[in-house]
């Protein structure tokens, strides 16, 4: 028999409360250091950029030497390699500012005759140029414990000269399918009763595409002592992933195990498709059992496994990408439930794909998405806005 | 002097139909496909299931046997191994189903006792039980040409037994640094008039982010015939994309070698930070010249880069995620041109960031997206909802 069943946002709740992220750390290379987490705030050891330079292409110059300075009124200044009173240097974008010279004036607004440049326009101290420490200051904290690092925070680092930056390790992930009817794919022809091993590949990749380390275990028979063998002899897991074995049957062990080698916290969940979800902790680490009916796994994995795996990495709560679209036709739920509708988008439209059967698993193929209704709402009609929450 | 300046979308429209998608396909194991993109319709060679299932535990019956069977009115059977007139079998969820069998009264509705069984519910044909092919059937399209490949998909395409796909190759992007100033990282010390290299390396990150097979080349010093022979020497690329020099300074080349070898069809655009976008095609690649500040860089290649590197990979045309947030202050823009303003979240609130400085690199990191205002709105108002676009 299942446990008591509960709600899902409380099954959640109680499953993320029961460990704690990782703060195993280490030290990378900044350019492969993109989807990463800093683990400990950087500081910059140098100025960017580190010398007072041209923000313009013109002449350098002193600005009390071009007060007054005009369309009629152009003030001559001679072209040197050093600016003091009365000269100029020839300047460049980025190029360092002369001694001497506290402003930049456009190139249009010069006229250059053999060593003498008529200026023709006047500018204030500072103008087009770019001071010290105008990006970076050396000390300044440029990223803190916890950002989410991406291309642009790389070349932030890198303008700093920085090579190597400390971030959390990725969790790596143990993925355990089970169940005697899951052939593995090296096998040409299946028998009756005997299907292809999909779960355990499906989580696998997106344990990668979410920023973890998965390794795929090979498919375990329904006995107990088996799946406890591989669930023990993944001593580095920092997270272990069973699919299929989850529900009340003569066949399903999984619950019973983790029970008896750690906590089962929750084994029933009102979710639907994805009611034998079982969840618990064994030796501190996140243990999910992910139904072994296809759908109901890839809802259960969205639900439960991601949001788990994203505190375990110390990543961010949620990167949802969601899209708004109106209801083609009608939804029915099953009340008491939260149930995760499929839906294709089409024109602004959110069309509904067959919401029966959990073993259909060409049905999420065709999703772009899953509308979810809560426990308290029947249905939802045709016409009414809803938020769609991709597939990745 | 820049060609005559054109509309930012103006200017995209014109590149992207410049040059064509590229057909060259590969096949790769379903496994090593996440992100790719179908280049050939997907048959499925199989049924899915091939067999007839029982879709619960329970027993396996002719439901003409159980007619009238009640709670109070329980029918007896016989459990067999085979299902024959007045029998039945013990099957699982997913096991086959028996011969002459054609449907499963639940367990729950049952009571064992020694060889035979009493069974408390009638049920009509087929209930319970799942057909040959009711997943996918033999012949069916499973996947079409074009479709974005997901881990859900490929476990779909598992299912089906298939193992190798023909997916359209990944764009090789050649990404070359230049100007004189830029020196590698591998440069401990930094004289002035000298900072890192950092677009080339940001840029190689993006691509290979969005699904490309980018490679940084060696930093070009600002001299045509170098960047000239840089161009020619990427044969293999399928896009060029070339940082820096792009302006109209006395030591900006680019665009003027773009044009001596290929066509250049944009210098000068309207959109702020970028101006000094340069966009051409050479033996039909697309070339994109992004300008050297690190925030137009961003700028330009968000806008540009991006979609002409998705148009060339074959990708659905954007995957932007957008955030819709209030504007806490006011921002001010450049008309005529689209502005790119930063801004940070927070609290369901967009908080601008300083605008100024096109060199200001940091200001992105500390970014989380861009609020784009479009070139005939002189600015937003605090207060306005706004569209923010992330930075990924």
């Amino acid at each position: 028999m299942f446990k008591k069943r509960i709600r899902a946002d409380e099954a959640k709740e109680l499953f993320l409360s029961s460990f704690q992220p990782l703060d195993n750390t280490e030290f990378l290379p900044v350019e492969n250091c993109d989807g990463r987490i800093i683990a400990r705030d950087i500081i910059s050891m140098l100025d960017v950029p580190h010398y007072r330079r041209a923000a313009m292409d013109g002449f350098a110059v002193r600005s009390s030497d071009v007060l007054g300075a005009g369309t009629n009124s152009p003030v001559i200044l001679e072209q040197r390699s050093e600016v003091e009173k009365g000269t100029c240097v020839r300047v460049h974008t980025g190029s360092p500012l002369p001694d001497g010279a506290d402003s930049v004036v456009m190139l249009e607004d010069t006229y250059v005759r053999d060593d003498s440049v008529e200026i023709f326009a006047q500018i204030p101290p500072f103008k087009n140029t770019g001071e010290i420490g105008e990006d970076i200051r050396k000390g300044e904290l440029i990223l803190n414990k916890g950002h989410l690092i991406r291309p642009c925070d790389i070349a932030v680092l890198a303008s700093t000269g920085i090579r190597n930056i400390e971030v959390y390790r990725k969790p790596r992930v143990a993925v355990i399918p089970t169940g005697e009817e899951v052939i593995g794919r090296d096998k040409e022809e299946l028998k009756a009763g005997e299907v292809y091993e999909t779960n355990g590949i499906m989580t696998e990749l997106y344990i990668r595409k979410w920023g973890g380390d998965p390794y795929l275990r090979d498919i375990v028979t329904d006995n107990p002592e088996e799946i406890k063998k591989a669930i023990l002899s993944d001593q580095d897991a920092d997270m272990i992933i069973i699919s299929g074995g989850t529900s009340v049957g003569k066949r399903d062990h999984v619950p019973h195990v983790v029970e008896s080698i750690g906590k089962l916290l929750v084994h029933g969940v009102g979710i639907s498709p994805g009611k034998p979800t079982a969840l618990g902790v064994f030796d501190g680490k996140p243990v999910v059992c992910l139904p072994g009916y296809p759908v109901a796994c890839i809802v259960a994995l969205f639900f439960f496994a991601r949001p788990a795996f994203r505190r375990l990495a110390n990543l961010p709560d949620s990167t949802d990408r969601i899209v708004i679209a109106v209801l083609s036709e009608k939804i029915t739920s099953r009340t008491g439930f939260k149930t995760f509708a499929r839906v294709r988008l089409h024109d602004g439209k959110a069309i509904p794909l067959a919401t029966s059967g959990a073993g259909i698993l060409s049905s999420v193929s065709k999703a772009d998405g899953f509308v979810i209704i809560p426990e308290n709402i029947e249905g939802l009609n045709a016409g009414e806005k809803v938020e769609v929450v991709l597939i990745d």
